[in-house]
């Protein structure tokens, strides 16, 4: 598969990144920060795995594919995290979770 | 700084990574590959820096302006290797990596 | 510089690494949580610097140095906030930066 | 899972990321580069999942015993090519690479 063939899947796996970390810093402000702390701790992950899916891809290498099945697993689990917590910054991150995760199991199919 | 005013810094990084391996890529499918081993290093190297610079602003970190400083860097030295091979993927590498070094100069000022 | 010479402190920066996401996870399930979200965000921070520190090094980039002496910066900063901490993880942690601080100050000289 | 226990794959990990990294760029020196390409792309990719393998055991992520299944998988490719090339650095990478896909595909079990 070209850089190009990926390219739609590395935009909406870069979007995701960046969503999960804005949501990520925004629940540490949060001044009911105990409530958050799951958000926190998926937020990141799906963040870092986001990237590295970004990276697998444009790297064209061979476990491309196996990376963005995990993600769109790790995306969906965010996601439906985040869609329980009712603030802004929490559901922008959900939203952007469900579409990066619907493009990794194209991905990966 | 928020993440949106990092947001078009964070989007020329991710342009350039990708043009960068994509170069990495093409390179090593060269027939004259040894005219190319200065250009894979120098492509590889930059895409990891883009990626970092990317991850750096989109987690707000205390280091995001000093990466995208070195970052710069890095995007003029391998643009200019680029520059020099007369091959499209390497010309549309240059660009993407001149691109890349403005927009993170400009967000170390 | 050979990756032989880098060994030393790649293990350091891999040890810090280590340290900073233990310490950010015990952080997380502390009951004080609120007194600790500077702590958290230096440990991610930090980490991550100090994996791609390690990578730099490894792959004998031409910034290494450069990633080493903002490292080494980074882990001042977190070794400072972890240290204010008495628990056992900030503690910990705080020794494992200083310790990379050192190795990363020597390795960017 | 503890930090403390991922500790044993951690190191494999980091051990055959640098091997593969120090292969790479000693198959970029190799006179006869054109017989190292395939050597040259999965250094690279092995050394990369390598890296995101020992992140994601540091962070204890709910992904990591999957990514040390896929890390198995790629260090037996990579060591599997690394093998048929008689010179120091790839026998080296190669043994490197069998000693954390071990380590991998036990962690991931």
């Amino acid at each position: 598969m070209s850089h190009e063939q990926y390219q739609k899947c590395i935009e909406e796996c870069i979007r995701c990144m960046m969503a999960c970390n804005h949501c990520y810093n925004a629940c540490l402000d949060e001044e009911n920060i105990a409530m958050m702390t799951k958000c926190i701790r998926l937020d990141r992950q799906c963040a870092d795995i986001c990237a590295f899916a970004a990276h697998a891809m444009s790297t064209n290498s061979v476990y491309a594919r196996e990376i963005c099945s995990i993600c769109a697993d790790v995306c969906e689990e965010c996601g439906t995290e985040c869609k329980m917590h009712d603030v802004k910054h929490c559901q922008e991150c959900a939203e952007a979770c469900f579409r990066c995760a619907e493009a990794c199991r194209a991905m990966a199919a």
